[in-house]
């Protein structure tokens, strides 16, 4: 749980102190998503979307310039990712599931980079192993929410390198260690492999246009904490002559517990894809919420739905419906609703939700290598 | 050509100044090769070896532990390798007839690393195009001196990253920017490729013994420039559990001017293995040597063949037999021979040595595959 009190620092590899999402727009020098853009979107898309009419996703880079592009009959592809160091959390899907949704309504290619190098680079005490069990668990959370093999490559670092490599010393050498302490914080105690990593996070976004030999835009749905890794990337771009990446960024996903993200290394502020049912009503009935301190009191003063993270899983996932939130959001303002009743509306969602996930899971366990983007190379040699 | 007084600088991508091979051995904190050594080389070889007796091969490191394991049945593999950043002169060619030597006498694996990834990340103006025609070749002039393919396996670090990249983040991970930069003298101005590049250089040390799931002796033959690298490749080594490579180092091959290493960026300095066979005479004709100001002087005086281009080629490479040497070397001191003479009897031995060199590597512009690692995925698969 971050310190409210602490100084913000939003890296791609640390989040703390309190998020000031505002002055983050203005520290990375993203774009607001205002209701204009917001419209844009939608009729491009052909429907609304609630995690950006709630403002997950709240910020941007270049996206009027993709949709323009788009307009005039010009195709994007898709880039995001995942560091696998450990099991993926109902926090970890929202993201894909939208980007799933812009997948599906803009008809586009989806490259996912599973950073494995990275992870192995920057985390301690994991082993090759082990960031190799983790890329193989991720992968099963990402397509059980159901993308197409046809359009879907899953960019397995360490594996796949012979279809990143080339380009990844292309943006390597465009890129000083003084700019990599500058944009990333490194210091002379970083590894080497930590400091040569960013080159390979810029690969994907210029990868389509490598493979197809012509320069075609790519959007990046993506936590605006990776953001530093795309101002290195639209750097690099230029130099390459390639087009910069567009992005789309969202909020971090509010964790169980009060204030911060939902984070792995705290297994009870997270509920896991592969928490057992059992365990995620138990994690669902002991999360934080903005009631009050006796049911009393909440009766008379009502609720703050604001600070409380079961609205948070309402908003972000469970009640897409504008009505049915409101509903709720009325009922915990006025104390209509305690928050254990609440809870208990959450909990079979949730229960239902992670079956549901875990049987698609299961399924996908013979499939992964339907997703894989060693298919690339046959793109590659022709 | 080094500046004499300047202060020595040797790093793998900086040699200048005076070059004091007794400070380097002190300085790298290598072996000096002494006679007891050399005779137990040749014992287990079989047979001496002209460029271990005249001393171009002068230091090492664990030479004795690699012989001790061989004389157990422990055999080695070797592994050595070449920037590609422009064609290939005869310098480089004398430590890779060297390197074919030890591996026919002691029957090894050579792994052959082609860095061509290298050469892009630290000359500015190299593009990706280039380094890899050069690769290609650099190759032939490799294979041209008569390699075997069943046991030869050419590295493209490029073409073949997929073999090299898990090893390499192992590598990479136990390596901090202090020790890049204390070892090779990175400022920060270094591209970040170029400061990840030396745990790629690393990794054909351990490659064979990865493959084959079992610690296998190394041995290094390369000249003492890159012992940086194998300072932090030995390192690396006692952290992952593999043995530390041996080496085998060569001082710097002369050019054809006063001093300095025959270098690829004066054209003049070396003779190319490309060369026409004119030219190649007409810079044998120009070299630098150790006459007088003019003949009669000469007869008089005699010359000096320690400071002698000509007599470092017969040295070598051209005058293996130590009596042909010794009797040019007495005609030179003597005055009874004069450096134009002198010249007539080295430019056709390099002519032919041309002529031959470059229909071998005629023969082998259709056989490079057949010595690529690309056959080691099989292994790796098994």
């Amino acid at each position: 749980m971050a310190d409210k009190d602490e100084e913000m620092v939003v890296t791609p590899w640390e989040v703390r102190g309190k998020i000031d999402y505002d002055r983050l727009i203005e520290l990375f020098g993203t774009q607001r998503i205002d209701q204009r853009l917001r419209e844009r979107i939608y009729k491009a898309a052909g429907e609304k979307h609630f995690l950006l009419e709630r403002g997950l996703f709240f910020s941007h880079r270049d996206l009027d310039w993709l949709l323009d592009e788009y307009a005039k009959g010009h195709p994007f592809f898709i880039y995001t990712g995942r560091g696998p160091s450990g099991q993926v959390h109902i926090g970890h899907l929202i993201p894909w599931m939208f980007t799933k949704w812009l997948k599906d309504r803009f008809k586009t290619r989806l490259y996912f980079q599973l950073t494995n190098d990275e992870k192995f680079f920057f985390e301690e005490c994991m082993t090759i192993e082990e960031v190799r069990h983790y890329t193989y668990e991720n992968s099963l959370d990402l397509l059980a929410l159901g993308f197409e093999p046809e359009t879907t490559f899953l960019i397995d670092d360490i594996k796949h390198i012979d279809l990143l490599y080339e380009l990844g010393v292309q943006v390597a050498k465009k890129v000083t260690f003084s700019t990599a302490k500058a944009v990333y914080g490194f210091e002379n105690s970083m590894n080497i492999g930590g400091i040569w990593y960013p080159a390979l996070q810029a690969v994907p976004a210029f990868l389509h246009s490598w493979i197809v030999g012509k320069n075609v835009p790519c959007l990046i749905p993506c936590a605006i904490d990776q953001d530093p890794h795309w101002r290195v990337t639209r750097d690099v771009a230029d130099k390459l002559g390639y087009y910069k990446p567009a992005s789309i960024q969202n909020k971090f996903v509010p964790g169980l517990g009060e204030g911060g993200k939902m984070s792995s290394s705290d297994p009870m502020s997270a509920i896991f894809t592969t928490d057992k049912p059992k365990l995620a009503r138990k994690k669902v009935m002991n999360a934080f919420t903005g009631g009050r301190a006796t049911a009393e009191e909440q009766r008379r003063l009502g609720a703050n739905p604001d600070v409380c993270s079961v609205f948070k899983y309402y908003s972000f996932i469970f009640m897409p419906d504008d009505r049915e939130l409101a509903d709720i959001d009325q009922k915990c303002r006025s104390g209509a609703i305690l928050c254990g009743e609440c809870k208990q509306i959450l909990a079979p969602r949730m229960v239902e939700f992670l079956e549901r996930h875990q049987a698609a899971r299961e399924e996908m366990k013979d499939r992964v290598d339907e997703f894989s983007a060693a298919r690339l190379r046959d793109e590659v040699r022709r």
